[in-house]
């Protein structure tokens, strides 16, 4: 099947944890608004198709189905492109790992827009270093210590049994808070070995390393998800 | 099957989501923390368990399965519960739009504690004026209005062609914002006729209205996710 991925162009974003997972396993898809620009996107979120009515890019059309937000086109599209266990456990795992990824992207996503997403960075710059110090001191340790123990109960190599789009998701979390906290992801790694690890096994996978290079991987940008904001990276 | 159904005590939180959906079904489960205390809940967060480690509550033991995040509950629970629709792409619309009251759900709590959970409110009130000024102008209109358009693109009843477990979230959505925000979802509510009357329509079902009166209803209360301080409910 040919997939057609609808993404805000210009950034990695959320659409990234879709791509990554479609160039691992060489899918054919369409990265449409990258073709045609972002008003390929309106349509759908005007309702003017059939299906359902998607809240926010990412979405994916897959024949007639319309389907949006990350961790469901994830579950979605594992069997098919053998980036999903065999086993029912495995599968519910599989999801609730990329949902607990998705709560960590969105306190990373307002680690820079404590207030507002419809306000600029310098508008809410005071409110950001607050919160900035909490996801370093906090959230970042909780969350990566919790993924961390994941790989090290399932003997250290991958999330699941196997490799999975789990896998490229925390690949792509990890790289993008090396962009973003640099000084802050040098101390915490050293308590990451196996995260850390994981991080440079994916970047090897020959699809992957194929697609790092291409011009279709964009760079980690002031735009996205992920925004390098020295004065949010903590002590020197 | 029994459930056992795992989540903090003393506030309604994510939990009750589930727990809607158990009540509606006249589900066997079992509250586990409700009647041994929230000991119950830590060996499971400390990986003394087989399965699937879950990061944080609420999470379900249903047989061996270990299953978390709300979402996921709920996708699992709907077939056997008859809250989900048949078809393939009902159950992916359905699971988008628990994924989508998720988001909204996040942001709500995060309107009283823009900068860190593990901060009290008053040390981040002058942020969650800031935060909840744009919750009440930008970000309830916009995911309040889109549910509004769900449910008018479908007929106007239900979220999805047959009542489901979201439109006990939804419910449940719309109640805490009744209690945390009455003065902004007064005005609101003016242009969500459909999902006011799915509100009314919810409470009335026997298994909820049953449940809303008894003690295991708990009142909201300032210790969860929907909490009612006057200073962040926007003029009068």
């Amino acid at each position: 099947m040919q997939y057609a991925l609808y993404y805000w162009t210009g950034i990695q974003g959320r659409g990234e944890f879709i791509r990554l997972a479609l160039e691992d396993a060489g899918a054919d898809y369409d990265d449409v608004a990258r073709r045609e620009g972002d008003d390929a996107i309106t349509p759908f979120l005007e309702g003017r198709h059939a299906g359902a009515l998607p809240f926010a890019p990412p979405f994916l059309k897959a024949g007639r189905l319309v389907i949006a937000q990350v961790a469901e086109i994830l579950q979605y599209l594992g069997p098919p492109l053998e980036l999903a266990p065999e086993s029912e456990s495995g599968r519910l795992y599989a999801h609730q790992l990329q949902l607990t990824i998705t709560d960590i992207v969105a306190e990373i996503h307002d680690s820079h827009h404590p207030v507002a997403s419809s306000l600029y960075y310098e508008d809410q710059r005071s409110e950001a270093r607050r919160r900035s110090k909490d996801l370093r001191e906090n959230r970042l340790p909780k969350f990566l210590g919790y993924f961390e123990r994941v790989l090290e109960r399932n003997g250290g190599r991958h999330a699941l049994r196997q490799h999975s789009y789990v896998d490229l998701s925390l690949f792509q979390l990890m790289s993008g808070l090396d962009y973003a906290f640099p000084r802050a992801m040098q101390r915490l790694k050293s308590e990451l070995p196996l995260l850390d690890a994981l991080t440079r096994h994916v970047a090897e996978r020959p699809r992957i390393a194929a697609y790092l290079a291409s011009p279709r991987r964009l760079t980690f940008n002031q735009n996205g998800i992920f925004r390098h904001y020295p004065e949010l990276d903590g002590p020197t």
